[in-house]
């Protein structure tokens, strides 16, 4: 498998009289042997005397790809194929997650994550950008903190691992959303947010590292987006998932600040993105908060008690995304509150009445209110329709949905279960509901050690229909019927209505058979 | 004609959200539209928000070839495509040219030169090379003048014309020899001169203007040499005679410090290099001078008297190149020296003995001396050897010479009839004795305006058999016989033989015909 690197490691013949091609020729002819086409980098040429000398003419050169030719980057002394790296980031706007990769192994040798610096300038994307709109003092100042951010993950990789960037470091590719892009290379992002949403640049290709102060001998390759809200890190997604290769066809849901949906195979792929919102992230609710020390994270109803997992174990001071999932089904289940949301404050004394608003206690001190499920239901039924109404789209039926990806943190902490029995995710086979993980991440590593990979991005790009989802009438109409427990028509969620049935009467019904008996204390 | 820079106006379609196309794309599908396959550098990214809305869409992109792909150097509002420039340079040892190219007219626009600056490292090269051998700092040192020479000669460009590079310029391509390119680019020169003659790269390509400090938006393009003593200069004269694309057989003869020879056709292409001598540009003899004010440059006897002409018509300090082979071509034709080139002391009173030496007073004070003779009789043997051994090498008579091209200020101020009488040049049709001017400066223009050239650089080069002069038995033997005047083989020089005749006995012979009434005066 090729990657966007080379190491080639070769024993070249001395010069002589009869023979006395430049080094530089010496090196080129040999790759060209070889059957690779290069071109020497101003960096090397300066470093060939006396290295090819004192080394024999062993020499190991490191090549990038450009985008159109192999540079050679660095000329090494001796065989040094084996120390052969490159980097992999994903640029998030609240961390930055990078990893080491060795390219000879293709493995992940490791991964460190930062707070993204930009943070600085505000904890939300668009504080950030109305700090930077039409003044470029401040953009400079968000591109460095986000330059910053980066240098600092590969210190800390350094230090894990005693591997430097800038000494051994080729190619590095970059996962982010369009702001991210933005502002990783100093440009103003206010066009993501405002209409007509035509942004600035959304392909910027291989850059060279040291321009825009990433210490690598070779380039920054960063990941082209499709549209504004469809950026470089859900492009990132596919690759993760080659969702774009199969005949099955798949879904992939990137729930954070914003949602984004690419539904599709080999033949189509239908991307849109709406505001799945904050509320899903533990944002908006009274007590919400990250999920961080502190955050419950877990909640069962057992016995008519709610009882919590807490992050670091210690005393809980909020609850976060995949604890408020876990908190809306079991009060559904347990009948706390009914299809609509309502609490139903005869079903336990948990149920209080607090500011002329009710609300259940579910850890001591801390309350989760009326409005709190409100305005979570919402979201969730935003995060529902977007994926329906995209099958609509399609024209296809959700039930030939072959594999649901559901990407990032979320993803990954939330439980299935919980999240089907309040209708955020569809009622499906739990086997084909799979956490893509940090996808954003995974792509740009396997870009790293894949070049033709290239060729798929523009595939996708070609492929991908965007969908907006505001611009239909009955959008709204759909939503409102989604904003119920789990559904308006609960015929959709077969193996929840089960789950009810069996709760209820102790009896279990056919479909049941579907549900698996994961624990959700462990996942 | 397509040359390595381009200028287009686009009238791009505001974004709407109906098409929402960032400002990059709507840039390359557009350009994608004229056949143009491109990228955009950083710099134009940045500059894209708010230039493009500000402009309404109408807008000029600047292109700059990269050796691979189209690389969008800069932007501007409007249509500014008849403001297209280029530079081409000259880097000598001695002078740095730089032309100022309209590139859209074909024509250039202003030419200066300057002393390089380097000479602050010593007159000649090796001085220079034994200053930098192995010595970083002082390697810096030369880089840094060179590069000042070039940047002070865009400097009084800009003075002249108002056209700045940094502003204005896109593409520079730059022409000399191996050693200048080593230096402009901060290598170690010692490899030009010493065994076994393999440079470190003789092929840089198209660098980045701003990598080694010349401020143009572009690229740098450097052309390419064949080996240690036949550099890109010379190789850009083949793109000035473009001699390799006839079919009738030419020679170019660049004579400087050393000479440099290239005979061929489509078919074949000869060269070699040898030491050719600075006793040809005046150097070794006792009152030679380099061809500037104070310089005898042409000699003409009359009446028993030598007239001389003086660069700047004021009082002779010495003699230049031009008016040396002169001087022996009239002391020959009058019978002062013989055959041999020794001095007749009974043909004039004008030839003396000084120092225990025969010499001749060709101004008043001025002596050139019997050493000074033997010494540029020997020189010009070897370069006319240079070019008999090669066409005895190549199997050809040198009677199915077309072209003769004689290079640089030698061969833009000798004497095409002194030369030929002192046997420097062949005897030939004088109409096929050309001087090529600075024909490392055309060739780079040519480059910078005909990108296809590219293509024939890599032709020329793989044609190119370089022929070691100093590895041939009978080279010297050769030598030996050319050192009479015009040869010990007169039969060689029939006009010469004829203009004797003519002298001697007052009768014009058969092959006289040949001979032109050039005036060295005028030429």
């Amino acid at each position: 498998m090729e990657g966007i690197s080379k190491k080639i490691y070769l024993e070249l013949d001395a010069p002589t009289e009869e023979d006395s091609r430049s080094d530089q020729k010496r090196i080129l002819d040999s790759l060209e042997k070889d059957g690779i086409s290069a071109v020497m980098s101003l960096a090397v040429i300066k470093k060939l005397y006396p290295l090819c000398e004192l080394a024999d003419w062993k020499l190991t050169v490191s090549l990038g790809w450009d985008g159109s030719i192999w540079q050679i980057v660095d000329v090494e002394a001796g065989n040094t194929v084996c120390r052969h790296y490159g980097f992999a980031v994903d640029l998030g706007s609240t961390t930055v997650v990078t990893r080491l990769v060795d390219c000879e192994t293709e493995e992940c040798l490791c991964e460190v994550s930062q707070y993204n610096r930009q943070i600085a300038f505000g904890t939300d994307i668009l504080t950030r950008i109305f700090y930077e709109k039409d003044n470029e003092a401040a953009r400079k100042e968000i591109q460095a903190a986000t330059v910053e951010t980066i240098c600092g993950n590969l210190k800390e990789i350094e230090e894990k691992t005693g591997i430097s960037s800038c000494k051994e470091g080729i190619q590095m590719v970059i996962s982010g959303n369009t702001t991210m892009i933005h502002f990783l290379l100093e440009m103003d992002a206010f066009c993501v947010f405002s209409t007509p949403y035509a942004v600035h640049a959304d392909a910027p290709g291989f850059l060279r590292g040291t321009d825009i102060g990433i210490p690598i001998k070779g380039y920054v390759y960063c990941i082209p987006g499709k549209s504004n809200y469809l950026g470089g890190d859900i492009i990132s997604g596919m690759l993760a998932t080659q969702m774009y290769k199969g005949e099955e066809i798949s879904a992939f849901f990137d729930i954070g600040t914003n949602g984004e949906l690419v539904i599709g195979n080999r033949e189509f792929l239908l991307c849109g993105a709406g505001a799945a919102g904050p509320a899903l992230e533990g944002g908006v609710v009274h007590t919400g908060m990250r999920a961080c020390d502190g955050a419950v994270d877990r909640v069962k109803i057992e016995n008519g008690k709610c009882r919590c997992h807490v992050i670091g174990e210690g005393k809980a001071k909020g609850i976060c995304g995949s604890g408020i999932v876990d908190l809306l089904a079991e009060l559904f289940l347990n009948g706390w509150i009914n299809i609509k949301g309502k609490f139903q404050p005869d079903k336990s004394f948990l149920i209080q009445e607090k500011e002329g608003m009710l609300c259940v206690e579910y850890e001591k001190g801390l309350y989760f209110y009326q409005d709190d499920i409100d305005e979570f239901l919402k979201t969730k039924a935003a995060a529902y329709t977007m994926v329906e109404y995209m099958f609509r789209e399609s024209g296809i039926s959700m039930k030939e949905l072959g594999r649901f990806y559901v990407a990032g943190a979320f993803g990954k902490h939330v439980s299935k279960e919980s999240a089907i029995t309040i209708g955020l995710y569809p009622d499906m086979d739990r086997e084909h509901l799979v956490s893509a993980g940090n996808s954003s991440l995974e792509g740009a590593q396997k870009l790293l050690l894949q070049k033709e990979l290239l060729n798929d991005i523009e595939e996708i790009l070609e492929k991908m229909v965007y969908v907006q989802f505001g611009a239909v009438g009955d959008f709204l109409q759909m939503m409102v019927a989604a904003q119920a427990i789990p559904h308006t028509d609960m015929e959709r969620f077969p193996t929840v209505a089960s789950a009810l049935y069996t709760l209820r009467t102790g009896e279990n019904r056919v479909q049941c058979s579907r549900r698996t008996t994961e624990s959700r204390w462990i996942e």
